[in-house]
C-alpha cells in the first residue's frame, strides 16, 4: 500500500540537519523526493563522522527514501533547472540563510510565479523577521537562545545541551506538519501557499511550560536535574547499585509506590497528601525514598514498582535500547538494502498508519546517483544532459571527497 | 482566514500533556475539538501546578481553542453521547492506558463500525505491543526507557532529564503528523484509518543518530555535556563573566572563527584542519580557546563572533526568552481573552502559514463550559440533558476541586 502522501513531489534544497529532516518525513510518508546538492561535496551532512563504510551516519539516518541530483546552483543554467522541477513539484522546501533563496532567485515570490499552487516551506534559524534573523543557526546556539539549555542538567552541573537536536528535529516536525497541513488545504481549494518555521520558534515553544509558570508565578525556571517543576516524587533516586527513575503525578500512583515502599502511611501524611504539598516537600521525599531504596537493586525495584503499577525504568544506554526486546517487538528497525553497507538498517519514523503506511523504500542516495533520471524525466536530451555536464551545472556520478573515507 | 483544517471535526477523550498537546496542534489549524473531560476533576494537568489564578499552567498551554464537554465514560449512558459525536467526526484521539479504550467501548474496531471513514489515533506509551505495552508512562520513565536520559549531561554530573517533555510533546507532534496525513488520505480516498504512535517510539526516534553510531563504530555514546559527537569545536565555552555556546560544523565557519580569536594560524594547523581532526583534538582546542575567550565578557565575544558569522549565544533564562526582542518581532506571543486571568498570553505554535494561517482563537475552557452547546448541537432536547445531568452522565458546571483554589 502506498503511503498518504504518494503522488507528492518535493524538490529539496536543503542541507545539514533540519531541511532534510523534514523531506525525510514526506519521504517516508511516501512523498517523491528530489535531493539537489551542489557539486563534489553535497549536502554538509555527508562529512559528518561518525562513518559507516564511509557514508556519514547523520546523512544515512535522514535521508533514506531520496533521489540525488547534482546541480550547481550559482550558475543560472542550474537555477533554470530548478525551474523546471518546481513546475512540476508540489512542495519546495529550503533551510538557507535568511533571504539567501531570494537572492539566488530561488525565493517565494519568484517561484510561485511559476508554479501557483506550489507549497513553498521555509526553515531559518530565527525566523522571518526581527533582531537575530541574519544569524546563521545551529541547534546548540538555538538552544542556548530559547531558553532550553539555561534550565537542563542539574542544578550547579557544567552546562549541557540537549542531546538530541531537539530543535533540528522538532522544526523539521512543525515544518512537516506545516507542508502536509498546506497540502490538504491545496488538495481542497487549489491554492498554495509559504509555509515557514525556524529552529529559535521550535525552541521557545517547546519551553512554553516554564514561560507561563514564570508569567504565572514570578519564580524564575530553575534546572532540575532529573526531577521535574511539577510534580513530587519525580526523577531519579538511588538504589543499591544504580539509580530509578520514578515518576507520580497523582495521588493514585502515589499511593502505588507508597505500598511497594512499605510506607502506607504517607498517603495521610498531611505533607504528602496531595501534589502540591508534595512538590513543596520533595526534598524530604526523596531522602526517604532513597533510605529505602538502599536495600535493593535497581532491576529489583523497577520490577516491584512496574508490577504495583508505578512508572518506572532504569536509564539505559544506546546500545540497550538499540537491541532492547521493546524495540524489537515494535519493529523499529527497518532492514534496507544499500550498496555497500552489509547489514544495513534504520529507524522507522515513530508512528504507524494502518490503511496508508510509512515506509523505508530505499537506502540514502550516492551523490548526484539520480541526476540522469530526473533530466530524462523533466524532457533533457542526452546531447542536453552532456552539455551541462561539460559546462560543469550537473554532475552525474559525483567523486567522493578525501574526507569521507 | 479559517486555518487549514476548518471543518475537521475532533473527539478528543486525552488527559493530561501528550495527548491534549496532539489536539492542540489540529485546534490551532482550525480543527473543531471536542474535549471529553471526567466529571468533576476532568483533564489532570488542571490540577498540575503552577497555577494562573486558579487554573494550571500546563493545562492553559494546551488546551486553547477547544470546547469542554464533561461526560463520565464509566456510564453507559455517557458512552453513548461519545457515540453520536464520533458519527459526527472526522478524527478521534485517545491516550488511554493499553488497550483500556477496547475495554470501554471505545476502541478503533468498535469506532469503526459506527462511522467508517474515522481517523482514529491511539497515543500510547510504549507502543502496542511488546514486553513494555502494559506499562504507565510518563516522559521522564520513557526518558530514561529510550536513552536520552543516559546521554544527557555532563560526564560525571547527576542524573538529569530533559526538562521540556520532549516525549510528551514530540509524540503529540508525530501524532498530529500522522492524523493530517491520514486525513488527507481520506480527503482523497474517502478511507479512514488507524494512527498509532507512542512515547517510546518518539525517544528512539530521537536518539537515531546516536544508534546509528553505534551500530557504524561500536563505541558506547556519551554524555558530552554542551558539546556534539559530530563537530568541533562545538559547545560552551567560558568568557571572564559567563560562557558562550559556540558552534562550528564546517571548515568556513572555524575559519571565521579562528579570525575572531586571532589564531588564523590554526587553518593550516594539522590537528584542526578539517571536523574529524578537530573531533579527534576537541580537548586541546576547548582549551586554547578558553585561554583566550578570558580577555572579554561573554556579551562582547558573543557580538565579535555574530559579527563575524560565527554561530553563537549567551545562555539565556526562561524570563529573558518572555521578553526578547527576537520573540517580540516574530510575534510569538498571542494576547487571549481570559474571563478571569487579567494579561493572559499564550505562545503560538512554531510554524505560519500565509494562506491558511494558524491562530489562538480562544481560551482553555471551564470544565464542562461547553456540555450543553454541544449535546443541544447533537439533537438532545432540554429533557434529555436535564436526566443526563441528574443521573450524573454529564456535567454542565463543574465545582472547583480544592486543589486547584
Amino acid at each position: 500500500m502506498p503511503g498518504p502522501l504518494s503522488g507528492i513531489r518535493v524538490v529539496d534544497v536543503t542541507t545539514n540537519v533540519s531541511g532534510p529532516s523534514l523531506t525525510m518525513i514526506l519521504a517516508d510518508l511516501g512523498a517523491e523526493i528530489i535531493k539537489i546538492e551542489r557539486p563534489d561535496i553535497g549536502d554538509d551532512s555527508r562529512g559528518m563522522g561518525p562513518f559507516w563504510e564511509g557514508e556519514g551516519v547523520y546523512f544515512l539516518h535522514i535521508n533514506r527514501n531520496k533521489q540525488s541530483v547534482v546541480i550547481d546552483l550559482k550558475k543560472e543554467s542550474g537555477r533554470e533547472i530548478v525551474y523546471d522541477l518546481v513546475k512540476t513539484a508540489d512542495v519546495f522546501v529550503e533551510n538557507f540563510r535568511f533571504q539567501k533563496a531570494e537572492k539566488m532567485g530561488l525565493g517565494y515570490e519568484r517561484l510561485k510565479e511559476l508554479n501557483p499552487s506550489l507549497v513553498y516551506c521555509s526553515l531559518s534559524a530565527y525566523g522571518q523577521d526581527g533582531p537575530l534573523c541574519d544569524r546563521p543557526g545551529y541547534d546548540a546556539i538555538a538552544q542556548a537562545d530559547s531558553g532550553i539549555i539555561g534550565i537542563n542538567g542539574a542544578e550547579g552541573a557544567e552546562i549541557a545541551r540537549v542531546p538530541v537536536s531537539v530543535l533540528d528535529q522538532g522544526s523539521a516536525m512543525w515544518g512537516a506538519i506545516g507542508v502536509i497541513s498546506a497540502l490538504f488545504h491545496k488538495q481542497k481549494t487549489g491554492e498554495g501557499q509559504l509555509v515557514t518555521t525556524s529552529l529559535y520558534e521550535t525552541g521557545v515553544f517547546w519551553v512554553g511550560y516554564h514561560m507561563l509558570s514564570w508569567l504565572a508565578t514570578g519564580n524564575e525556571p530553575k534546572k532540575n536535574g532529573a526531577g521535574h517543576t511539577a510534580f513530587a516524587p519525580y526523577g531519579a533516586f538511588h538504589a543499591s547499585d544504580a539509580p530509578v527513575m520514578i515518576g507520580i503525578s497523582n495521588n493514585s500512583l502515589f499511593k502505588r509506590l507508597c505500598k511497594v515502599l512499605g510506607k502506607e502511611e504517607w498517603v495521610e501524611d498531611p505533607r504528602y497528601k496531595n501534589n502540591p504539598e508534595r512538590v513543596e516537600h520533595r526534598e524530604n521525599l526523596r531522602v526517604a525514598i532513597e533510605n529505602i531504596l538502599q536495600a535493593k537493586t535497581a532491576d529489583e525495584w523497577v520490577q516491584l514498582l512496574v508490577d504495583a503499577g508505578v512508572p518506572s525504568s532504569k536509564v539505559k544506554k544506546i546500545s540497550e535500547v538499540v537491541q532492547d526486546q521493546q524495540t524489537e517487538a515494535i519493529q523499529m528497525w527497518t532492514d534496507v538494502k544499500h550498496s555497500t553497507i552489509k547489514d544495513f538498517k534504520l529507524p522507522r519514523l515513530p508512528f504507524e498508519l494502518s490503511s496508508s503506511p510509512v515506509s523505508i523504500q530505499k537506502a540514502p542516495p550516492k551523490l548526484g546517483g539520480n541526476t540522469e533520471e530526473i533530466l530524462n524525466k523533466l524532457g533533457y536530451n542526452k546531447e542536453q544532459i552532456e552539455q551541462l555536464l561539460n559546462d560543469g551545472t550537473i554532475q552525474i556520478e559525483a567523486k567522493k571527497l578525501e574526507s569521507h573515507k
